[in-house]
């Protein structure tokens, strides 16, 4: 990170983390060893925010407590709208069917996610994202969830607009074929695929999305891109 | 139904209820007043046993507390497949997390849905029924379920074997327009709809289900049938 600050280049952190604030997610970050802050991160809920401020929406959110905050500037009141997030232990039967009844009882149901994934490990083992929710609540309210995260083109435009780059100048690093790799191909960017963290082998085979090339590190990807400056 | 029994004509009650084993279900009617007995129900989730059995499936249980028992001749042991019902609270975040790592755990997950329904109405407000979370489980684990239950063909199928008729001699009667009427004509049965229960008077402008006659209640569908004989 250090050596593309260094180079000029602009640099943006695309996460789909909704388990926490920005602030939590850069806190951890920075904890690590990387030089990160707040205003250099595009996350789906305030990506989310845009949009309820842009259509006057008032979300009923079933989200994790930690994310609550990203929400604290827009009006709860009457809800208009429902935003799901991963809410972890907040998916419970009640919240559950709370949200449903919010949602059924809207003349045109409004259902924002942010994220769509399937499931995630954690140290106890596998559990189900938020996709999975999304999807009951889609079936149950016969309605289509808009996609606020990766791999959703308009995300990836977001963070491209905050940084003023046009896709073809920019480069995204992911480990996720679909939702890094492919989310940015298909707003128009090249992908590295980094052979870490969710990469599987597998991912070389995969059907519809072909990474740019393939990097085994961070680093490797630096050295590529910096070479071809 | 005494007219019915008097007249000489099988008969045969469909249910989708799997919050209670049969034996409960029928005390419950015979409290009001409903000549019927265990013997006479075909409900979902004897049709599953039948399905674990003829297959060596061993369910791993996502159900109601109560509807247990209907499963006590199953063998539970060391799981390849998940059975999923109207679990209500037990509904929750682990039990969810739980069935799915059973399920993503499989070389070829095998998912059993004691129907699809996508909500109903309680005394306390509207409530997500096991088709939502049978949808989230397909997502996660990118598997189709099986719906054993209304509208399923077997479902009917079953009912019309128990009875020892076939189709063309059999006749439905129920309120669900698509889970009673569509399902039974799909099998090859004619079938009346009650505009009492859940009949809603958009039902008869349903797109795709057009029941062969509406009756008030299920004493004029008595009359009908009576009278054709």
């Amino acid at each position: 990170l250090n050596r593309i600050k260094a180079s000029g280049l602009k640099l943006r952190f695309c996460t789909n983390e909704t388990q926490a604030t920005r602030e939590k997610f850069v806190k951890k970050l920075q904890g690590m060893g990387f030089d990160i802050s707040v205003a250099e991160v595009t996350a789906p809920a305030p990506a989310a925010c845009r949009i309820l401020k842009e259509r006057s929406l008032r979300p009923h959110l079933l989200v994790h407590n930690d994310l609550v905050p990203e929400f604290a500037e827009i009006d709860k009141a009457n809800p208009n709208c429902v935003v799901i997030g991963d809410a972890a232990e907040n998916f419970t039967y009640a919240n559950l069917n709370e949200a449903f009844r919010v949602l059924i009882g809207m003349e045109k149901p409004v259902l924002i996610s942010l994220g769509r994934g399937r499931y995630y490990k954690e140290t106890d083992g596998l559990k189900l994202d938020v996709g999975a929710y999304m999807k009951a609540l889609e079936y149950a309210c016969d309605v289509q969830a808009e996609v606020v995260g990766k791999p959703a083109k308009t995300f990836f435009e977001s963070a491209l607009a905050e940084m003023g780059v046009p896709p073809q100048q920019a480069i995204m690093i992911g480990d996720d074929i679909v939702n890094d790799v492919g989310g940015a191909q298909q707003c128009g960017m090249r992908a590295l695929q980094v052979r870490t963290g969710k990469y599987r082998p597998c991912d070389e085979n995969h059907p519809h999305v072909k990474p740019d090339a393939y990097v085994n590190n961070l680093a490797e990807a630096v050295d590529i891109i910096l070479q071809q400056l």
